[in-house]
Order: C-alpha cells, then structure tokens, then sequence
C-alpha cells in the first residue's frame, strides 16, 4: 500500500517577464527541463457547498498522458506565498472520472488551457507557463512540509529569474474576474 | 486520450453451495482463474443526497496492488439479474483517493471485506467469494451493452455450477441488514 502524499505546496506566482527570458535563465543555472505539455484543467462545483466561499477547488487535470484529481484546501496565508493542502491521485482515465464526478452532482463551471514546461532547479519546481486567453506566468513550487523554510528558497530564485510582478490570484480566479469583466462590457 | 468506458454490468449472486465445490466445477468446464485478491471496498454517503433512496453508490476499493474509485448508478431491472451504469476509474493511491473524497464532505459508512477469486469462462466473469461476516457467494458478471443477452448466458452458467439460491441484495445491503438486525438485539 503506497504512503499517504499531502503536501503542503508552497507557492509564488508572476507575470512573466517573457518565457523565451525565463527559459533562457533556467537553462544558465542549470536547472532540469522535465517536460513540456498540453494541459487542461477541469474545475468544478461542489453540489451542496460553496467553494468560493469555502476557498477550496476540485480540479481534473487532463492530460496527454493521463489525468489527476487534485483537492486543493483554504489557503494558509504567509507573506508572499500561497500555501494549501493540496491532495491528488493518478487516474488511468480522465473522461471516466469526470464522469464519476458530475454522476455525483458536481458540475463543471471553468476550464484552462494552458501549455507548461516545467524545469527542477535544486528542491524548486519552475513551471514556465501560456495559459489561454491569460498570458505568460511563472510559477515557483517548493513541496515541503515547513512553508517557512520554503520562503527563502523562493526568494533567491525569483531574484535569479528576474521576476518582479507577482500575481497571488490563481489562474481560475483570474479567469472568472476576466469573464465577469467581459460579460459587464456586454451589457 | 483513453476512450470512456461505461460498461453495463449485468450480474446474478447466489449463496454458494461450497466454494471449493464450485472452484472445482470451474475447473472441469475450463474456466481460466484470473487473480485471488483480499478486497477492501470503502462506500460512503453523499453530502447532500440520500444514496440509499437514489439507489446510487461510490465505492473505493482497495487492493493490495492499488485501487479503483467506482460510481455506481441506479438499478434497471431485468427478470433474475441487475443491470446498473458502473463507471470506474483506476486509481494510484487509494489512501489520498478516500482523502480527497472525504474533505469533500462524503462519509465512509460501511466496510466490507472479501477475499475474491476470479475467473473467466468464455464472455462470463465468475467472482468466488468469501465475505468477512456474511459468507460465501458465488457472482456471475457479463459486460456488455445489451443486458437481454446476457441473460442467457447467465443461466447457462448458472445450472452448470449448481447455483441455486439467488441473493438479490448487494453485499452492502445485506451488511447494513444485519448490523439493523443485530443493533436491535442488543436493545
């Protein structure tokens, strides 16, 4: 029997400042280039509580290869950083678990597109991210079970990658700020 | 990306009559044993649905080698068998799986435990089971799309291996009856 995984995932979140730049640096310093794909982010609703409020997400991630669905809990606020549990299993076949899932009264309510390459550099994850109708971010992951230790990792690496405008929404919320906007112009 | 498989599972559960005996039988007619697995199937209640009046369930099922997550939908009724939507999705670490799903407000409520021996014979699954606090069983399975078919087939199979006492019940129904059963015993 696989060991339990959670993670705290501690996080930061930039604009990027180009991801030719980005890519670029990553590669001067080393770090280890460990794909890149295509992915698209199911998000969902809870059938009887509200996730806005409850500041939780179930994602589906989908894949080429695969798929995963995460649970992701409250964020716990630090400084800079983002930091929640974040649960997540493997599934063999993501259609059929978004089945499963909407069979059980969730129901899809956003998506994301995005195309990710992501690098290892030390005990950081570097995810240079294009993320449909978004634009370029960056995305600095230390998984460790003290978010405070992971503070100053992120800080050196953020300095080294020139990246200066932190964006602490997620790319869902992001998204859902950018159609309430649109919708609103409409009217 | 994988095709989705929604199967219609059309099955028959009859109270063994011995199973060794019918271990042996599956052995003369030719069967080939597929796996003997120890089983730990995990089902819940829903956070805002009654599952017992929906007729539905989700069920985690673990095994030594991994598990699958499994809704299944409520019960069309043919003559002597069940046929019910079954959507399944294996799953990579049944620990974090039963995780995600109870921060999502779904409660473990019953646990069964069987040791199951399988076998194919010809189109037909044949699950030998012994149930931890119910007994020995013997499940016949056809997958497919057209569950008239499948009947006949599952008679075939059913005089060939002495089967007579039907159980209509599932495990979880026939588990949840003598826990009833034996609370109101102890009043």
């Amino acid at each position: 029997m696989p060991l339990l995984t959670i993670v705290i995932e501690v996080e930061s979140k930039y604009r990027s400042p180009g991801n030719e730049k980005v890519e670029g640096a990553l590669a001067r310093l080393g770090a280890r280039k460990i794909e890149t794909t295509e992915m698209e982010d199911v998000y969902f609703s809870h059938p009887s509580r509200d996730f806005g409020k409850s500041d939780e997400a179930l994602r589906l991630r989908k894949t080429e290869g695969g798929g995963e669905l995460t649970y992701k809990g409250p964020r716990m606020n630090t400084e800079s950083t983002k930091a929640r549990e974040e649960i997540t299993v493997k599934v063999d076949n993501p259609l059929a678990a978004q089945r499963i899932v909407e069979r059980l009264g969730f129901k899809e309510f956003c998506l994301i597109r995005k195309r990710r390459s992501s690098y290892l550099l030390d005990k950081l994850r570097v995810d240079v991210d294009d993320v449909e109708d978004l634009g370029e971010f960056v995305e600095l992951e230390v998984l460790t079970e003290s978010p405070e230790r992971a503070v100053g990792l992120l800080e050196i690496a953020r300095k080294e990658l020139e990246l200066q405008r932190q964006e602490s929404r997620t790319y869902l919320e992001m998204l859902l700020e950018k159609q309430t906007i649109e919708k609103s112009r409409r009217l």
